[in-house]
């Protein structure tokens, strides 16, 4: 294992990630061209090419790095950057190779602000997301809750949002699992959002951790959701969207990780439910596979053969095994009085032979029972 | 338009539909061969193939024709047979080509017995088919209402089961509508099944045809409801399920109407409602597309065009139109104090030059306000 990255890194991109709000593209090519000590001196000079020039300039003369890594520190933070061993390199790749102008899915980030001592790269290891609707319906925080709590039996990591509604109802069943559980901020690392989840996110911080690509202080705004989205897509596995509205934050996570190339999983719901017009239109238009039970999802991102299918939800009828002729002579018998075979092949249509034939072997299987005077049904044998 | 059959066809085809349990491939490839009065003297006479010897041993000696026209009259049925120029040919056909061996939906009737007026192959021109649980739920029963009330309102003919649950919250909202609807039974045409939808079944003859294959008499009995299933499939150009159950006649009639080339849509519902998992199994086998609403029911199964689609359940944010930095400046904003240009660039991260020119525009389009000491966020423009 290779040593944690030096302080002049980690401050250099503390400033850069203070300057530039994300996605920071040009930025982000820059750093990976010319190394981030010689882009961060190339941002402060000014000495940069317009389009850096656009991402940099109305915040490039506050040098708060200093300031950042301490405000990080004590709501017990850190700055992960590219350049620490313990940075989820394989799972970020997939916003876009590092120097790629074009990044396909909108730019990894400068480093992440991370509170909680879990290590970060085996969280994401085994990590699937459960999102969806702040206004969920009790419903649909019953069924995160259940997901949540199986992912978390299973040992994957539950990755959200840490938002009301569905995003704490995941999180809160990973933790009732004692599973691991990551919530990735649209706000500085030290700011409680929303304020009445401020101890659900450090229960998150004492199972897994939180993370947040934004300086210390920062606000949350709805672009930083949209921004903040591509990580929770990026770094989990599979995403499972649990209730949507028609327009939803969710509907776009869910979007990109499916444009990630990632597993997407949406929860149904009654259709008479506004709440899951967005999990139904992702269904729809095939940007999902459905969700038709927790034993369903974790078969859908758990490796192969690691978990086992859930038995059917099926009950065994009395009747199984029984079909054609013998299903037709099982029904033209009754339970209650006897029928003589002559009366049971023009009701059921079944040649005589083939049913004086079939009755003693219905009698074998214990489907008809032999009386004085013909045959009967055999009880627990209903003709539904 | 030709004549009705003559009375000796009829007579003909009742025999034999009394003798031989549906769907008799044998013998319906003998009738297609040979004509129904040759074929039906060859039975009586128990000179024919095995195969159909198999068909129509138990029952050849039974010649009820007569009697069985006469109970139809007395309930107001008759027989229709392919004789008959208001028989429902092309939407049969479907079945498999007369005469053919191999049929491809288990076969043609020989004849149907039909009850009520209405015009039989007009009442198929655009029908579909509503179906699902007998143990429906009150969710599962208020949408099938709703769809046979929106169907039978956009004159299409609803085709269902008659069974308690959602077959008969579909008839009835067929009723509703004003629409026809259609009863495909299990069992004789005299047989009020089931008992508590007796009254039901009356409307049904009244607004459009109850319909069976089964000799007057006949008692209902599963296999003659899988049986009756693919006449539904066949009758429909589109199946709709409601809700199933994980065994269910419903998930059959929707695996036939698939089979046989027609649309299938599944309703979802909640993934802890075991009637759902039935509409889940088949939208995630892809046997079914997805359901959402009522509209997405109507557009499916109209005619291109006809049916307009419902506007998109949303309603527009007051930011909705700002993108970019222009949603990011403006999220900058307070609205109850005043923020200068500068502030505002700092915060968005938005060059201080672009800020200046972007105030005046959210101003123009009502987004923000300008005071002495700065610029606010407008009322009602919230941000997230």
């Amino acid at each position: 294992m290779t040593a944690p990255a030096g302080e002049e890194i980690r401050l250099a991109r503390a400033y850069l990630m203070r300057v530039a709000e994300p996605p920071a593209l040009a930025l982000h090519a820059l750093v990976n061209i010319e190394g981030v000590l010689a882009a961060a001196e190339r941002v402060r000079a000014g000495d940069v090419p317009s389009a850096i020039q656009h991402e940099t300039e109305a915040r490039r003369h506050l040098d708060l790095a200093g300031e950042d890594l301490v405000a990080a520190e004590k709501v017990y933070a850190r700055l992960l950057v590219p350049e620490d061993p313990e940075w989820p390199a394989w799972q970020l790749l997939c916003l876009g190779p590092p120097g790629d102008r074009a990044l396909r899915g909108s730019g990894q980030p400068l480093g992440l602000w991370v509170r909680g001592e879990a290590p970060v790269e085996d969280l994401f290891d085994r990590a699937v997301s459960v999102i969806g609707a702040r206004s969920a319906t009790g419903y649909g925080e019953m069924v995160a809750g259940e997901i949540g709590y199986a992912l978390g039996t299973a040992g994957m990591t539950v990755v959200s949002g840490a938002a009301y509604g569905i995003d704490g109802a995941a999180h809160r069943g990973a933790l009732k699992a004692g599973g691991a559980t990551v919530a990735v901020l649209g706000c500085g690392i030290d700011i409680p959002y929303p304020a009445g989840h401020s101890s659900l996110l450090d229960g998150i911080a004492a199972s897994g951790v939180v993370i947040s690509e934004y300086p210390p202080g920062t606000n949350a705004a709805r672009h930083r959701f949209l921004v903040r989205n591509r990580l929770i897509a990026a770094l989990s596995s599979a995403t499972v969207v649990v209730e949507a509205g028609i327009r939803s934050g969710a509907k776009n996570t869910a979007t990109t990780a499916a444009a990630l190339g990632k597993t997407v999983l949406a929860v149904p719901g009654p259709i008479t439910s506004a709440m899951s017009v967005g999990c139904h239109d992702l269904l729809r238009t095939g940007a999902a596979t459905i969700a038709g039970s927790v034993g369903e999802i974790l078969e859908a991102v758990g490796p192969v053969g690691e978990h086992v299918r859930q038995p059917e939800r099926s009950t065994r009828r009395h009747t199984d095994g029984l079909a054609g002729a013998a299903l037709r002579v099982h029904e033209a018998l009754r339970r209650e009085r006897s029928r003589d075979a002559e009366d049971v092949a023009v009701d059921s249509g079944v040649p005589i032979e083939r049913v004086r034939a079939l009755l003693p072997e219905l009698e074998l299987t214990g489907h008809a029972t032999r009386h004085d005077d013909g045959w009967r049904q055999a009880k627990g044998g209903g003709a539904s």
